[in-house]
């Protein structure tokens, strides 16, 4: 038999720009552990622990955080709208309050239906739900027009990457360590990651003199840098800016042309102190001086799938422009088109979320139970995590969580470890997470991919798993693997 | 006051591949459409029409089209699963029949919850419903593992052309008239389309001959052509392949080493013949001549989006992989992972659409019955635009309805009006549809927004609206324009 003609495609002439993207949220290790829970599904008792527990995405309805029921409520109306021809059987069968009722009908009255495409921009009443948030939170106006839905801030980076960079000369400031989303769409792009070391002695502080530094040796070696990217809670690290570090940020921004992409998504997501926005912060120096803040562009994003709403599977999630040429805005706009429109569902959490229940509405008791539940919840889980870690785990410092769903650790492993892992060509940090896994299904990123100093070793986890019994076992394979490898 | 300092992005510095892109399904007629709705809503008189019809768009559940209750009764339950607690009073008030209670548990179990990132290629169950579903429709086998669930095929697409384009040489053929996502997705990608010309004079059939010709000549402009994209039912002219014609472009694809984008999604949405999916030919081919067909890469989309389903804002989709290398598949699931997932529920929308009830479910029949009333409303309509067209309309010309939800008929202007189109910087299509737009509230899209051979004129309208009163308007616009400039 004749062998067959080569395929066209092969990993030496697909898009180099993709190959070279590395995402480890989803790498290896997610892989193995997906493996190993299809194994223990099968019946397999040959594994060193019964249940897989992925610490490594911020997924809190995998782990069990339950959804808010006003939300899903007004989502299965939305579904179904002939649910509505019987409002009583709803309310006295189902527990359904009028509240929930009246607000699937208002939605319904303008979305008219979740299986239509909306508006690219996403429907308009929600955008309006929306500002009005912002407005409430801020105490600054602002513009439904300036809102554009999307499925999950993702997309929205996506979106706002693809206007931003123009050639391989673009740069974007991205935080090291950081979500790889941003470092994973600039290679895709072809663009440059202009990295930023946050500083870990500060708790993971943004250190504006770090960023000058990265920005004149990026300039110098002739990147044209556009933008800086501030996660905010920070991703991976939980570190939360105060009203200070932020215009430290836009004065860089002003100073040096930069446009903020302030990724807000954790902004429900803290623990000490208050969430302070970047556009709250920009009008606040705007009024203060109107020139020198006066056309800072700036992108603020916001997702369902993180805080106490937690719904990562309906790809809910806004970006509001702030001082985008209207030019710009039309080609944001025209490159949201080809893809139609985020999902309507997801669109309509949007709206639940930023207008939940009311104080006096029937549906608000319940629902700040279950959101102060929530929240109390992941506080206590991440300090368990933080005491067994700096407490319990030799060599290993954590500095205090103070927002969004994850801890990063600092890990020191023995020379041993590290030669060990060098014998299998991996990265120290990347052979410890294996390790966890195998030996307790605890599935974490390794510090690599999200970047970290030169020199130094992490894992990044999430708080999310109920129970602390996990905590334990994560201890107890650190000492055993210290022990084997002293 | 000291004027304000220069944005950081103008349209003349930001990406210049998104701004070549041209996406006019959604573009300035649109826009102005979307206006004229408002104002109408608004109360506004003065407009020469009540209501604004959106012909410009597959979208029919904005055109009053149902969803199908099946489908909308099972997503309510996933979406607030607490319904299932009272199983009796879903079925006793809500006419829930048991399968519907039956397959929302079983979804539940695998997916657990819609509010999770699923894995990102997709729901491991759903994945299989959709194996089972083209084997079934093909009578050759599809293996799970090779499905990839996506939110709408347009996110498919994409995350396929970023494969495949590696850099400014990779070439795509795309037919003309095509869906302005391809060439959209390919100017972003800096890519080349290389446009091959339907045939008209056919009923816009795909002709192999003008294929190779455009394939010669991009080749001989230094072009590596790398794939053929076809779209089966087409859009926007309708045309559905024999197998015969599938069979000429999987013997170009053979000889030329072209991967095979086939975009299937309005495979349900036939009305002469029968649809024949390129998997299915591939296979038989393969069977008679294993090694010439052995390593044809062919990827097939498949949407909610369309077909009797019509569920367009659910953004549920899926792609079958065939003979791909399985590191170019790496990379492929690596592109996927960075935007996560696609919608869960969306995702469980796929496996309603492939899994439907069966003969002998209590669900079976009231689904047969709305499919077929949705089956047979677009085929009336779509024959009552067709004789409008071609009976009562002086220059135009339609080519017989065979599938998708569109028909692209030719008009012939007078010189004067292609004058008067020139006066104000209009394409003439586009001046048409501007001043059909303004007399009518009807939203076409003009033939320059979907490529036309040099020298004719279209326009591309859905015949999703209901009623035939619209028709009527567009015949006594066409009456008047012609009349104005004869």
């Amino acid at each position: 038999m004749s062998t067959l003609p080569p395929r066209r495609l092969n990993i030496d002439n697909i898009n180099p720009h993709v190959r070279v993207a590395k995402y480890a949220v989803r790498g290896e290790l997610a892989t193995k552990a997906e493996e190993y829970r299809i194994r223990l599904e099968n019946g397999d008792k040959s594994l060193p622990f019964s249940k897989v527990i992925s610490a490594n995405i911020g997924n809190p309805q995998q782990l069990d955080q339950q959804p808010i029921t006003f939300f899903r409520q007004v989502l299965s109306i939305l579904e179904y709208p002939k649910l509505l021809q019987n409002g009583e059987a709803l309310k006295n069968i189902f527990e359904f309050e009028q509240d929930v009722i009246d607000r699937a009908r208002t939605l319904l009255k303008s979305v008219r239906t979740v299986g239509a495409y909306s508006h690219s921009q996403g429907v308009p009443i929600i955008r309006k739900s929306v500002a009005r948030f912002i407005q409430l939170r801020d105490g600054f106006p602002s513009d439904p027009s300036d809102i554009y839905l999307c499925g999950g801030a993702s997309s929205g980076v996506n979106a706002l990457l693809h206007i931003i960079c123009a050639d391989r000369t673009s740069g974007v400031l991205v935080p090291i360590p950081q979500y790889p989303l941003y470092t994973a769409t600039l290679s895709v792009l072809e663009a440059q990651s202009v990295p930023y070391c946050l500083d870990e002695s500060t708790a993971w502080g943004t250190d504006v003199h770090a960023i000058r530094e990265s920005l004149s040796k990026a300039k110098a070696e002739g990147v044209d840098v556009r933008a800086i990217v501030v996660i905010n809670p920070g991703n991976p690290t939980g570190a939360s800016l105060t009203a200070d570090d932020i215009k430290d940020v836009l004065d860089l921004a002003a100073e040096e042309r930069l446009v903020v992409i302030a990724d807000e998504v954790y902004q429900t997501n803290v623990f000490i102190g208050e969430f302070t926005s970047f556009k709250k912060r920009l009008r606040e120096l705007q009024l203060e001086e109107p020139v020198k803040y006066g056309n800072i562009e700036l992108v603020s994003l916001h997702s369902t799938s993180k805080g106490m709403v937690g719904e990562c599977g309906h790809r809910g999630g806004y970006f509001e422009l702030v001082g985008f040429d209207q030019e710009v805005v039309a080609q944001i706009y025209k490159f949201l088109c080809i893809m139609l429109c985020p999902p309507v569902i997801g669109q309509c959490l949007v709206e639940l979320m930023v207008n939940p229940p009311k104080e006096g509405e029937p549906s608000y008791e319940l629902y700040q139970r279950e959101y102060t539940t929530i929240q109390e919840g992941l506080h206590e889980r991440a300090l368990a995590l933080y005491e067994a870690f700096n407490k319990s785990m030799e060599g290993v410092d954590c500095q205090e969580p103070q927002g969004a769903m994850y801890l990063f650790p600092q890990i020191r492993l023995p020379s041993k470890a590290i030669a060990a892992a060098e014998a299998v060509h991996r990265q120290p940090d990347e052979f410890y997470a294996l390790r966890l896994l195998d030996a307790t299904g605890i599935c974490v990123v390794p510090g690599s991919g999200f970047g970290q100093k030169e020199g130094t070793l992490h894992f990044r986890t999430t708080f999310l798993a109920p129970g602390t019994e996990w905590v334990e076992r994560i201890v107890e394979f650190h000492k055993a693997f210290m022990d084997e490898f002293r």
